[in-house]
């Protein structure tokens, strides 16, 4: 441990103590590892792990792309071989973008979310190993691993840059534990209205307000008309909803709409 | 439309109309044009409106930034105003960092990807906004959509740049139709093995082999050590394990372990 006094009091934590470690493995450019503390604090966790860093550490690089996320650069450690650096943990994922020749268990970020969280329940404590901007990480490190991280993507392109790659797999350890509330999804059997002829409705309505005195105050008018196109945006509107209100619209103007119905 | 002759084929394609639009509404820098078509294409999306680009297009920046995403920024199209990128399109979603003083539905980028591959079942094409680099999206941009997305991330430090933005977004929504083969997690009662006793075992091994003169060979001793690293990482190695195997080595040797029980 080259700055050992530079550990944390929140890493002693036992909230923080069930994060995962990112170990990064002789990573070249600065920029990378601040990039990397940035993605890393967005998604709550403040152990990084350098593994010989190319260009030494401190680096000034770094803290210039960490877009203020001291507390993750402040705490980093830096060890001269990868053994030292996870001497303290119990499990070990590899990310690797080619695929090894070796007999492996594959997981996705979905699901090594879930098995961190799982391990962390028993108290056991994982890291994530990320290679060399240009080469990824050597056999023998991958050897040294429980499993290989595999992200998703399409087969035709799948190049990550380091800290989208820490991004994507911290993001999802995030997810398995927030409670973020989905929306409920409303479904319907009507048709969503184009947003063509949702425009036009707005257009004519605006014009009908106008024409019947109905922005009084001209200080006003954008925040009003704003509150209305805002709550027919929430309202979801179909092909039918629109029919309709062109419908009212026709009858507050004392003429018959496009349609023969009455009510259409 | 300024650019109608780029429009590919490929977005004729009906598996290609289901896929959302990214509409960048007046981004400022080029190198996060071509960022957000990288991840766009690493999550096989194609479809890239631009909104007023500050700096004009084409624009050199973005295809140095694209790392060969050229499949989006050929078939990039440049509008004047949101209400024409947007016309062909059913569904609109803003993104967006800070809470708005307005009625709305909140979504995570999980839930949004559901609820695009439910709209496009019925034949309704979706576009997520995002917005201009400094100050995002403006209220009215915000009330023209049906919804917000927002990324559940730390609470303390939410900042995320356009790409990286663009990038957990279109990653949920490959997700959502991926049929990625999630690792089966095995649970056990035992406590998975402390790294720094692995490699101790590893140790005693690789030392009782060359005593032993099980490696004969010199140019082989790499590749069957890994080998004999990989496999025993693979078994997923627990406490218990570890004692076991340090008792059945002591055996081999011809001694007692280090426990008084002979298996041990």
């Amino acid at each position: 441990v080259a700055n050992p006094s530079a550990i944390p009091q929140m890493i002693e934590d036992p909230a923080h103590a069930a994060a995962p470690a990112i170990i990064l493995v002789e990573p070249q450019l600065g920029e990378n590892i601040g990039s990397t503390a940035r993605a890393m604090l967005n998604c709550g966790l403040l152990d990084l792990r350098l593994v010989r860093p190319r260009d030494g550490w401190p680096n000034p690089a770094a803290i210039a792309m960490a877009s203020g996320a001291t507390a993750v650069l402040d705490a980093v450690r830096v060890y001269d071989d990868l053994a030292s650096a996870a001497a303290d943990l119990h499990r070990l994922y590899a990310t690797t973008a080619r695929h090894r020749d070796m007999v492996k268990h594959e997981v996705t970020p979905r699901h090594l979310a879930e098995e961190i969280h799982s391990y962390a329940a028993q108290g056991a404590r994982s890291g994530i190993l990320f290679g060399r901007e240009r080469t990824g990480l050597e056999n023998d490190e991958v050897a040294a691993c429980h499993a290989v991280v595999v992200v998703p993507l399409n087969p035709a392109f799948t190049s990550l840059n380091l800290a989208q790659a820490v991004l994507l797999i911290t993001y999802e350890w995030y997810q398995a534990q927030a409670q973020a509330p989905p929306r409920v999804l409303t479904t319907s059997d009507s048709y969503p209205a184009l947003q063509a002829d949702h425009q036009a409705f707005l257009d004519r309505l605006e014009r009908s307000l106008e024409g019947h005195g109905y922005f009084r105050t001209p200080d006003l008018r954008p925040a009003i008309w704003r509150k209305i196109v805002n709550l027919l945006n929430r309202a979801d509107l179909t092909e039918g909803d629109i029919r309709i209100l062109h419908g009212m619209l026709s009858a507050f103007e004392g003429r018959h709409g496009p349609r023969s119905s009455s009510e259409d």
